[in-house]
């Protein structure tokens, strides 16, 4: 059996995006900006994917700006207002939490002489909202605040997030990294009062190399790469037609009969959670409840080190992750989990399990199975 | 018939490249940052792309930084060299026939106090190098030129320009957009004096939303995304497995029987230019002979609007190009056809053919046939 539990580093395209994506190649190989109906054909599906994400967000199609992926979306959306705001003022507001493609740019920021403010999170990884309405300010350009977490699941709050800010400067652009939460929330952007939000096709089950950052209409943001002045400007490039076309499919898909799938999503979490506290020396880390993402589980299993028990279960087919595996293969330590107040032999040992919408019962009971033979072993190996 | 003669705008995936990338999005969906074999599997993917691009360029592995596409690249090399080496200077130099991906960057520099230079070219768009030389000083951090001109196919001379550089500043490093050129020279960048190099995939029957940038080692670059770190830091984010794997094959594809597929496209653009030349009104841009580049021929049909031409041929199933069409669809006047004196008669009758590999002597045959045929009537309309 195989029990592919490393969703939120990547999925598996579904059936359909994999169509889309082999038969744009194959059949609309145009550029978009030719003028003949080859550049058209191939237009075509950069328009449908717009309308198709548009959809999903109840925005305008004008306010998708296709990138190459979360990373860039991010950097884009960060960099981006920095450069536009700059005479605005410099102060940054974000969290200790986020990931890396917001967190990396916002040091890049900081030796150009923004000011980065991170705000404190609670033991569950959930923000300060005290902490924020006493941060902003009038030189406050640009709140950054990830949707939710990417290594323990928090679900940040959001909407009451964008109420405090743009109640204390209307100047104050907000951007959410909606990177793990775009495909299972519903997110409105306008209704929630977000001006940027970042997403990647790789996490939903869309292709990889492809992302889109939603720009409200009329945010002040400069674009990060120069160009043929696609799509209006904001990002120059050769649109990645099978890329953007698998993209508004699996937006699509991922929000048809979504209410089901997060329910299905949460029994399992919640069957899963209950199991592992069965378990002896196993914390889970932040919320379990419905307050929290319904994919992603983290655990420490104290006293076995995180590596070594990802490669046993990977012996059984199962596949996990240590740290947050979005990043590159080099170990460091996890941000996240020092935030949350985790010690070092919690962090050493937490392995984050994250589902999918193709996660099965079985799956997570076979799981179960093989924890339960491997754990006193390793113990007992890691004890001598 | 179809002549699809706008290659230079993008090409037809070949079937290697379609098979590789549906199967790497199937069978190698895993996170190459993933620790696991599902990581490792789609990681081998990633680095079996870049040995077979270094083969092509006898570099290093690690010397291939993957992008989105050509225009990251472009951008990559031009801002991240401006901000790693600010303290050694200001002074960049570039001419004025470079694609928008270099031009634009360089404007973008040039707001934030940098000094851009840009050398003067001949009637067939060739730079000069005596010119080169005055403008190189202590203080020129950058030289980006094009191999190969998008629009008329002048191929410079990079090896000369490079022999100059070096020898004036050995710290001034050397950008050469090789997006056209890629695949259809012998390029040996440590050969040949070339520091970066940028390439993208879907103009050699690879896929959209992928490119590389050579880096030469130790060459001082700035990262323009930040994030977990992939790529020794040098380009953030999830790699674009299935895009960088069907990379790997197109430039394998493309350097195999090279000399014998030159010879082809020279015999083709010998053969189409002397037809051309037979016409009345026809003005061929640039040089035609082995010194230019074998795929593009660029001709201003005087007293014809390059849009009727265009969407007249199209009609036919001949698909060409007015203006550089890398750019979005707004018409905007050449820049390199007015750099190299043209006059706003012959810029607004210019039509770009730009062959490819799977270009035939029919298909151009085929649209002389039609250009004999409607260039009497359309001059007859355009004189009314």
């Amino acid at each position: 059996m195989e029990a592919y539990l490393d969703n939120s580093a990547t999925t598996r395209c579904s059936k359909r995006v994999l169509e889309i994506v082999a038969k744009t190649m194959e059949d609309a190989y145009g550029n978009p900006s030719s003028l003949h109906v080859k550049g058209i054909e191939a237009e075509k599906y950069v328009k449908d994917a717009a309308k198709q994400i548009a959809k999903t967000l109840k925005a305008a199609e004008k306010e998708i700006v296709f990138t190459s992926g979360g990373t860039e979306s991010n950097n884009l959306a960060v960099i981006g207002t920095a450069l536009a705001n700059k005479r605005a003022g410099k102060r940054i507001i974000t969290t200790p939490i986020e990931h890396a493609s917001v967190a990396n740019p916002m040091g890049f920021l900081k030796e150009y002489g923004y000011e980065i403010i991170e705000l404190p999170v609670d033991s569950d990884g959930i923000l300060s909202l005290d902490a924020l309405a006493e941060a902003m300010n009038e030189e406050t350009i640009l709140v950054s605040l990830m949707h939710v977490n990417n290594e323990i699941g928090a679900v940040e709050p959001i909407e009451a997030a964008a109420g405090i800010i743009h109640e204390q400067n209307p100047q104050t652009v907000f951007h959410v990294d909606a990177v793990q939460s775009y495909g299972k929330w519903k997110i409105r952007p306008k209704r929630d009062g977000i001006d940027l939000l970042s997403v990647s096709g790789h996490k939903l089950h869309g292709p990889k190399g492809v992302g889109f950052l939603y720009v409200k209409e009329k945010t002040k943001i400069k674009p990060l790469m120069f160009g043929g002045g696609q799509q209006s400007g904001m990002r120059s490039g050769t649109h990645n037609v099978p890329g953007i076309a698998g993209l508004g499919i699996a937006a699509e898909e991922n929000y048809g009969q979504l209410e089901e799938k997060m329910e299905n999503l949460f029994t399992l979490k919640s069957y899963f959670c209950k199991e592992l506290q069965g378990f002896s020396d196993v914390d889970i880390h932040g919320k379990i409840d419905r307050e929290s993402a319904p994919h992603i589980v983290n655990a420490s299993f104290v006293g076995i080190r995180s590596e070594v028990l990802l490669h046993t279960l990977e012996d059984y087919g199962i596949f996990v992750s240590s740290g947050s595996a979005c990043s590159s293969n080099k170990p460091a330590p996890s941000r996240t989990l020092s935030a949350i107040g985790l010690d070092a032999a919690q962090i050493d040992s937490a392995i984050r399990f994250s589902f999918s919408v193709n996660t099965t019962k079985e799956e997570l009971d076979y799981t179960l199975e093989r924890l339960r033979e491997v754990l006193p072993k390793l113990r007992r190996y890691s004890r001598h």
